[in-house]
Formats: C-alpha cells, structure tokens, sequence
C-alpha cells in the first residue's frame, strides 16, 4: 500500500529540487537539518531536533531537477521508498508528486500510518511552498503528535 | 471512525478563531468564501471556487474563541461532526484541534477517505498557520487531486 500526495508550487522544478537536496535549506520546510548533500548512492542522516529523532535515507535514483528515490526503514526492518518526482508544467510552476510505498496490508496499525503519513507529507510540502513562495523558515515542526 | 489534527500557531486564540468564522478571513487559507459570518444555529453555504464545488455546514456549538462545532454532508446523506477547539497555552500560542468524525467503517473506501480528510485537515491548517503568522494567502487550493 501507498500514499501519494501532490501539490503545485509557482516556482521552477530546479529550486525545489535543491530545496530537498541542499543541507542548508532543509530546515526550513522539513526534517532540522540532513548530513551532507544528497546524491545517488549517498547515506544521508537526517534529523528532527524538535523529536530527539533521527533516521538514514538512501538515495537510490537521482535526476536533475525531476527526480529523486530514496529508502528509508531499512534499520528498523520496515523499508519504505520514497519516489519525488517534479512535474514542471510552466516555467515557474510545477507540481511535485511524491508517492510512499511499503506499507504492509496486513498490519493491524495501517490505517493509522497510512493517515500519519499522508498528513506528513501534505505537512512537508505545504511547508515547502510556504518557504519557496513566501520565505517562511518556521511553519515546520508545529504539527502535534 | 474519526481523523484528528493538531497544529500550534503562534497566535491567540480570538485571531485563530475569527479567522474560521469572519467570511473576510476564510479565503486566504481555506474555502474561497463563505457565505455570512459564522454563528450557533446557521446554515453556511461555502464555496470552492476552484473546483467549482460548494457545501452547506450547520454551525452546531460556539462559544467564542474556544470552540466551534459544525455538521456537513447532511444533505449527502453521511453526516459529519466537525469540533475545532483552541487551547491557548501561552498568551500568544495556540494548539488548534480538529476532529472529524462520521466515517462509516462499513464503506470500502473508508481507508482513502480517512487518508484524504487527514491530507485535507494538515493542509487547512498549515495555510491557517502561514496566514496568521505570515500573511501568505495563496498557499491554498494547491493540492492536486
């Protein structure tokens, strides 16, 4: 099972792109900061400071301006991939479509990550147009758990 | 079954809760209009102007900038009890909860519903957050479907 969540932001696909992969800017929109500067074959750690949690993404698949796979979970024995993907549909708009698979149908407690996710990433990328759009650095890490 | 959000806004409650009932307020983060100011006992007529779809909420329980209880979907026939509550934690710092509830277990497409209502919750809310905080007003209707 999957989630898959779209949203439109007027801004080319190129700075969105490095709006995911560029450590300086990831903490202004989701996770509070990311190792290093994603690229294919990478293992990134990335971090929410506001939980005391962190995580390992790795990159499986990138292109430039359009694309981004990763997994994550693997540690925890429940991997899950990650497919970004950027449609840019004028040049200064674009929609990013990102699709989360590997949520097993038979486990009793998958409605509920399957909610948490898609609320996760309506979160994330909402943030993200906030901050490419209008600047905001601090709408992220407010949702309450 | 029910979805529930939380987000804190660093805003008093009296902003957050005039930005849900003022019809001047509503189309920088939400529906494009609604028809008059929100009050116990009134039917609302909203809009979606972009996706030229539009509602009928029945304001259920008010009690000023605390609470806000309202029904949709009775004209449908699968009535919904949306309750916002606005606990003010610090004079500036809001949590706002939301909860849904209404979803029919029965249904076969009960999971992508409750996924979808949570998507859609995460994202008023943050665009409420962005609006109140910022003053973005076109975060909204961006979420492709």
């Amino acid at each position: 099972m999957y989630t898959q969540t779209k949203i439109e932001i007027r801004k080319p696909a190129k700075d969105i792109f490095d709006a995911f992969i560029n450590p300086s800017k990831i903490g202004n929109f989701w996770f509070s900061s990311s190792s290093e500067r994603w690229s294919e074959g990478k293992a990134i750690t990335i971090k929410y400071d506001e939980y005391e949690a962190e995580g390992i993404i790795h990159i499986l698949t990138m292109i430039d301006s359009y694309k981004i796979v990763y997994e994550w979970g693997r540690e925890d024995g429940e991997p899950h991939i990650v497919t970004i993907i950027l449609h840019e549909s004028q040049p200064d708009k674009t929609i990013v479509e990102v699709t989360e698979e590997g949520f097993d149908q038979d486990d009793p407690d998958v409605i509920h990550k399957l909610v948490d996710n898609k609320g996760g990433w309506v979160y994330a990328l909402t943030c993200l147009k906030g901050y490419l759009e209008y600047g905001t650095s601090r709408l992220r890490a407010a949702l309450v758990h």
